[in-house]
């Protein structure tokens, strides 16, 4: 008889053509958070997923409303009492498609070209749940999980998990685990396996100028109105100095400072500005003096413009002088910053700079602190462990830009740390057009998990 | 047998009725010229126009094609050889209604509320070409002309009549004429008849700055990749100094000065800064340090912007670091100031201030030089005793901040001036929703162009 772990991993091996189509069909439902247009494309996504906890043999399979998108849990026991309990995180919503003419194909309707496939969300990150769902279910064919399972899904990610803390605080005792898994962090490159040990949060804002009390011909009113856009411009560029620093007011008080040591670990990372560039596609890079790429972008915070609006914007040169100005602007945040803190610092920024010819209100949409974690945690050096047994070389250990709020509410709500990994590549644009998955580094990833559960049986 | 002049008045005072239903017609026609969507309403408004003028009795009327929008053409001569000939100009395209949620009524479904009437275009300037029309309707159904008129519609004003220059350089014959009536420019008030001796000129460009080579994940780029709407408001912001002038190098240098005695003048014009608080609504006014609010609007270059776009902005908060960013910026000019130059100055800015994170490049759109007439033309003094006449109070002469390419095209094409006044109010919002034109004062209008052919008689 076949040793457990290698049935699972031939399992795995002979099912790949099916774990394929199924990532085709829940990659083609639209299932887009920020827009309401697509509520029933969520509750498709929810169904679809709820059907496949029923046939992998979960228990308990529930499509639990929250005050905006539900979230699917299910549970998978092992029937060893002792057994250690693993909450697998995922969400299954995504970004929006648009500019959906910078499509190279329909972005739901998956497409295939050479080693990846292509559509919203099969890198961020329904390729990754699946990834999940697909080792447990190599196991569970095959022999038998060594830990209990608690699947978490949430329709809620891509607008900043609104409602997913009060949900965590109200079912306390139903995702009671021991630790959470989280494969919404990507891998540096496919032949880099890297482990997450840090996040940054993120506090997101809408902030809004008003002049005049509509909109004005600008030869009738040029030159005495000041124009609303223009001091947005002006509010926006005085947010960084010269040596790329952001300028509110105590922004960097509370940030953790980086050790020799950490800063020496981030430096073996290969994410020199070669990495970035080419990733990026960007001319040149900028950002903070006095730090390295992979420091600005993992331990240091910034604050990004994510959408400008004012005005005439369609073809032709309408002469207005427009009565408001909107910006989208967020910061993502490092130890031991607080999306209040920021918010304040913001507000009171305005007030200090805002000239008082204009109005203008700052709506908070998103806040989550950051987080960072022990790297000797056994579970993650099961995970460490996984991923070298895969890949045949030592993960690094990486801080990550971008923000998990669910990382933090975990370690807040439920006492329980996350491993924080995942198989989605820097360069599958995954906020971006042709969002794409790398196949083969997603089959290296279901191997990865079904090593990571027997890894943690030992 | 009654006077011809109040035969005439009286005919238009009996046919008030009549003459709105016309305009109601007129401006139910949404020839919006910024939108190829609307080409065929821009048709019906040409075809609407040339009938109207065969109903005057006009003759060689034709409607002639452009590489755009057509001009509608007509004559109606006096039968007197040794009369003068007018050139009526006028347009008759309309702004876009964006934002149609913010209209009370529907934008082209016109609708009278108190004195006034609400629609696009009624005051910018359907409603103006129809002063004239009505006029020489009154005269020639009671009378006959004075002079000779030949008329001349354009379908790109809004769009900054790109073609009108080519078509007048190449109808030279067809459009020889002693002066242009040009009703574009508007009155001060209700009670304030005016003419407008001096126009702004505009130079209009989109300018559009690209960093990375797709939008990325705010997460994992912001801090290393220049964010290219930040870049972008670090430009625009940089193109005022802290007295409000514009930096653009040499811009200023062109630019011809206030005397004391014109500077005296325009310090009688009743346009403070209440005139402007009241008709923009703005909290406070704002403008180049060392000059009168008039002086700012009429006599000073400004730069503008008129739409700012970059990254997401719908609903929610997507966390993408945008790939572009684009501004549509225009720039009034004074005498003796030119749009190319003003052009060149603009790329001079951009190459010494754009950093090298990211590719820029500028669109001109429009572009046209200010003009400024002799305020003893014997046509402006017609004009001017025309409004006494009607008003009973001596008119005031200004600078208008807005741009008419086309008096310039007309003098130096054709080598004539033009007589620039018109009918619409400030407040009627010309380029906002729920334009508007205020009855009284466009029945004035009609009284004031009859007096006004009859005093060139004299």
């Amino acid at each position: 008889m076949t040793e457990p772990r290698e049935a699972a991993l031939k399992y795995a091996h002979e099912n790949v053509e099916r774990f394929l189509k199924d990532l085709k069909e829940l990659a083609s439902i639209p299932s887009v958070s920020t827009d309401l247009i697509h509520k029933e494309d969520i509750q498709r996504a929810a169904n679809w997923l709820a059907a496949r906890l029923h046939a992998l043999g979960a228990m308990n399979v529930q499509i639990m409303p929250t005050p905006g998108h539900p979230v699917v849990y299910g549970e998978l026991p092992t029937g060893n009492s002792k057994a250690a309990t693993v909450l697998i995180y995922g969400h299954y919503d995504v970004q929006p498609a648009e500019p959906l003419e910078l499509w190279e194909s329909p972005a739901f309707e998956p497409t295939q070209r050479g080693e990846n496939i292509y559509a919203r969300g099969v890198s961020d990150m329904k390729g990754q749940v699946l990834v999940s769902m697909n080792a447990i279910e190599s196991i569970v064919r095959t022999s038998q999980l060594p830990v209990n399972v608690k699947f978490l899904f949430e329709g809620e990610e891509e607008i900043g998990s609104p409602h997913l803390g009060s949900f965590i605080a109200e079912h306390k005792v139903l995702l009671a685990s021991d630790f959470c898994l989280n494969l919404d962090a990507g891998i540096l490159g496919a032949d880099i396996p890297s482990i997450t040990y840090a996040l940054r949060g993120l506090a997101y804002f809408e902030l809004r100028v008003r002049g005049p009390a509509h909109d004005l011909h600008s030869g009738s009113f040029g030159g005495v109105v000041h124009n609303p856009a223009q001091v947005l411009c002006e509010l926006i560029a005085g947010m960084h100095d010269e040596r790329g620093r952001v300028t509110l007011p105590g922004f960097y008080d509370s940030v953790r400072a980086l050790d020799p040591e950490e800063r020496a670990e981030l430096a073996r990372l290969p994410m020199g500005e070669d990495y970035f560039l080419r990733n990026s596609g960007a001319p040149a890079l900028d950002g903070e003096e006095g730090y390295t790429p992979a420091e600005r972008v993992g331990a240091r915070p910034t604050l990004e413009v994510n959408g400008l609006l004012s005005g005439f914007t369609g073809e032709g040169s309408k002469t207005v002088l427009p009565a408001t100005a909107m910006v989208k602007i967020s910061m993502r945040l490092v130890p031991d910053q607080d999306p209040d803190q920021v918010y304040r610092q913001l507000i009171q920024y305005l007030e200090a700079k805002a000239p008082n010819t204009v109005r203008w209100e700052v709506i908070p949409m998103a806040g989550s602190p950051a987080s960072i974690a022990d790297r000797n945690l056994p579970s993650l050096v099961a995970f460490r462990d996984a991923l070298q047994q895969v890949w045949g070389k030592r993960p690094v250990f990486k801080r990550e830009g971008g923000s998990v709020p669910v990382v933090t509410q975990m370690q807040q709500l439920l006492g329980i740390d996350s491993i924080i990994g995942g198989f989605g590549l820097p360069d599958d644009g995954a906020h971006a057009p042709n969002e794409k998955l790398h196949l083969p580094t997603w089959y290296h990833g279901i191997d990865t998990i079904i090593h990571f559960f027997f890894n943690l049986k030992n």
